[in-house]
């Protein structure tokens, strides 16, 4: 069998530019993570049904999807009305994904009418990979 | 030896006593911890050396502090001076410990001019013992 040079070189340089490749998905791996505050102002006679909701749209999300890795929402103690929920995605497309379930999507549904104000801030965490002990 | 009556009595009111006193004790430490939003605004021109206090405080309240859970900081996107950090303490307690630590001191005293505003909010988390994956 005659070995073509030309050849060699091609399979060298794909073979150099997948490794390249596959390097940079390791970084970028690294830094995928999608953090948000959600920060909600519900209609204060519609607070408990609110509630209910929220619970059980995050109780089945940290448990049917891998790539949700916190939804950790809090009411303050003199407002109770007023939520902050800080969200922790693996990646963008996990919270693209996330928004498609049945159950973020009976969620969103079911509290239309009962969320007054509703702001998005996407932050970047101080420290990566922190957690809760 | 002649055992009075009376006493036998007084012993076991004292012993139940402190059986009901424990078992309330258990079940308030199910509901201790203390859980805050710190909302800050930070000296654009300090943002920087802010940063580098910050980190460091957390990262020595989470290594040597048991009663500290979490402190979670993230900074605004399109904001950074804008930090909020979700702050969970085991107890009341816990979260007065911490203030008198050499770490948060060294904290607290380095950034007193860097802080432009801070907002402490105490707050119920929705879930007890949600986690970060």
């Amino acid at each position: 069998m005659k070995i073509n040079i030309t050849n060699v070189y091609s399979i060298q340089i794909v073979a150099i530019t997948i490794l390249l490749l596959s390097f940079g998905n390791v970084a970028g791996q690294e830094n995928k993570q999608m953090v948000r505050l959600a920060k909600l102002v519900i209609d204060s006679t519609q607070l408990e049904a609110y509630n209910i909701f929220l619970k059980e749209e995050i109780e089945a999300s940290i448990k049917l999807e891998k790539g949700v890795l916190t939804l950790y929402a809090v009411a303050e103690k003199s407002k109770p009305t007023h939520i902050t929920i800080l969200e922790i995605y693996a990646s963008t497309e996990a919270y693209k994904a996330h928004t498609q379930t049945p159950h973020f999507l009976k969620y969103k549904n079911g509290t239309k009418d009962m969320v007054k104000w509703l702001e998005l801030v996407e932050v970047d965490p101080l420290i990566k990979d922190m957690k809760i002990k």
